[in-house]
C-alpha cells in the first residue's frame, strides 16, 4: 500500500485528522464552533436557507467560496406545491448525513476501508399535532428507524463496532435523540 | 377583497386548511403520516440523501413528482470539501423552515396577512465530543439561538401571539427541544 492510499482512507485525510485531534487536546478552546443559518419566507410552506459562514477553532471561518441555499416546502396534501422536500424531512436527512459521516470517520481511524454505507429513515407522525387538532399526539415524530447497510474490508463485527462507536459520537443523533435548550426571539418592525 | 385574495392567505389555501382540520378531526386515522429518506455514502463527508415517496391519509401519497436530492458535507477544518452543508446546518434548517411554516400557517388561519419572515439561527457546538476528544462535553449543540423578525398587517402582540402559536405547534421545534426516540439497525452484507 503507498503512503497516500495509507493517508486517505475512505476520502479522510487520516493524518490531518489525527493532527487536529491532537491540535484541539492541546487547546481544547480552539473546539468551540458555532454553526448557523439564515432563513426567509417566499411563500406558502416555500422559505430557503442560506448557509455560509461559521466560527472555528478561534475565529471566523473564511474557507467557503460560496453559500449553500436549501429550499423548504411541503407537498399538497400539507397544502404546499412541493418546493422543497419539508422540514421533517430535512431533519431525517440530518440525521442520515451525520451518522453516515461519523461512521466513515470511524472507520478511517480505525483502518477500516468501507464500500458502501446506504441507510433509509423512517419518521412517523400523528399530524393532528402539529395541525393543532388534538392536543393529545406529539407535534413530531414519535420516533424514528434508521437501516444502515454497511460494507468494507473488516469482519461484520468490527463493522457493527464502528456504527456503534459513531452513533455514540454523532453530532445530530444526540441532538434528536436528547434534545437541545432552544431560545427563540421575535422582533415585530 | 375578492374571494380568492381572502382564501389564498400567506400562500395558504385557508378554505383547504380548514378543510383538512375538519376531515382529521372527523377521521383520526387519516392523521397517521410517515415521512422517508434513503442516503448514500459517496466519499469522505460526502453523502447524499434522496427524498420522495410518504405515507399520508390512509395511503401511498404519489403527488409528488420528482424527488429531491440533497447533499451533505463538511469544510476543510473538519476534514471535507464543501460537498454541502454539514448536518448540523441542515438541523438548524428544518429548525428555521419549520418554525416558519407554522408561523406562516397559523398566520393564515387567524387572518394575519405576513410580509416578511427572516430569521437567524445559531448552534454553539464545543467539537471536542463529536470528536471524540473529551467525554464531557456532548456531542451536538450546547444551545441554539434563533431569531425572528416578522412584520405583516396586525399589531406586535398579535403577531406574536402568532410566533408563540407556531412555535407550540412546530413539528421539528418539538423535536429539536425534546428529543425523538431513534431505534438504529445495521447489516453489513
Amino acid at each position: 500500500m503507498s503512503a497516500v492510499t495509507d493517508t486517505i482512507r475512505n476520502g479522510v485525510n487520516t493524518e490531518q485528522l489525527f493532527a487536529t485531534l491532537d491540535l484541539i487536546k492541546d487547546q481544547p478552546e480552539l473546539a468551540q464552533f458555532q454553526f448557523r443559518v439564515s432563513n426567509r419566507w417566499i411563500e406558502g410552506s416555500h422559505n430557503r436557507s442560506t448557509i455560509k459562514g461559521f466560527y472555528a477553532a478561534g475565529g471566523e471561518d473564511t474557507s467557503r467560496n460560496e453559500e449553500f441555499v436549501i429550499d423548504a416546502g411541503e407537498p399538497a396534501i400539507l397544502l404546499g406545491t412541493d418546493t422543497g422536500a419539508n422540514p421533517a424531512e430535512h431533519l431525517l436527512h440530518a440525521l442520515a448525513g451525520c451518522l453516515t459521516t461519523s461512521i466513515v470517520y470511524v472507520a478511517a481511524a480505525r483502518k477500516v476501508q468501507l464500500t458502501c454505507i446506504e441507510s433509509t429513515l423512517t419518521g412517523d407522525m400523528d399530524v393532528r399535532g402539529a395541525l393543532g387538532v388534538d392536543d393529545e399526539p406529539r407535534n413530531g415524530f414519535q420516533r424514528i428507524g434508521v437501516s444502515f447497510r454497511v460494507t468494507g474490508n473488516a469482519p461484520a463485527e468490527k463493522i457493527r463496532e464502528v456504527v456503534e462507536r459513531a452513533q455514540k459520537r454523532s453530532a445530530v443523533y444526540d441532538m434528536v435523540t436528547n434534545g437541545v435548550p432552544v431560545a427563540v426571539q421575535v422582533t415585530t418592525d
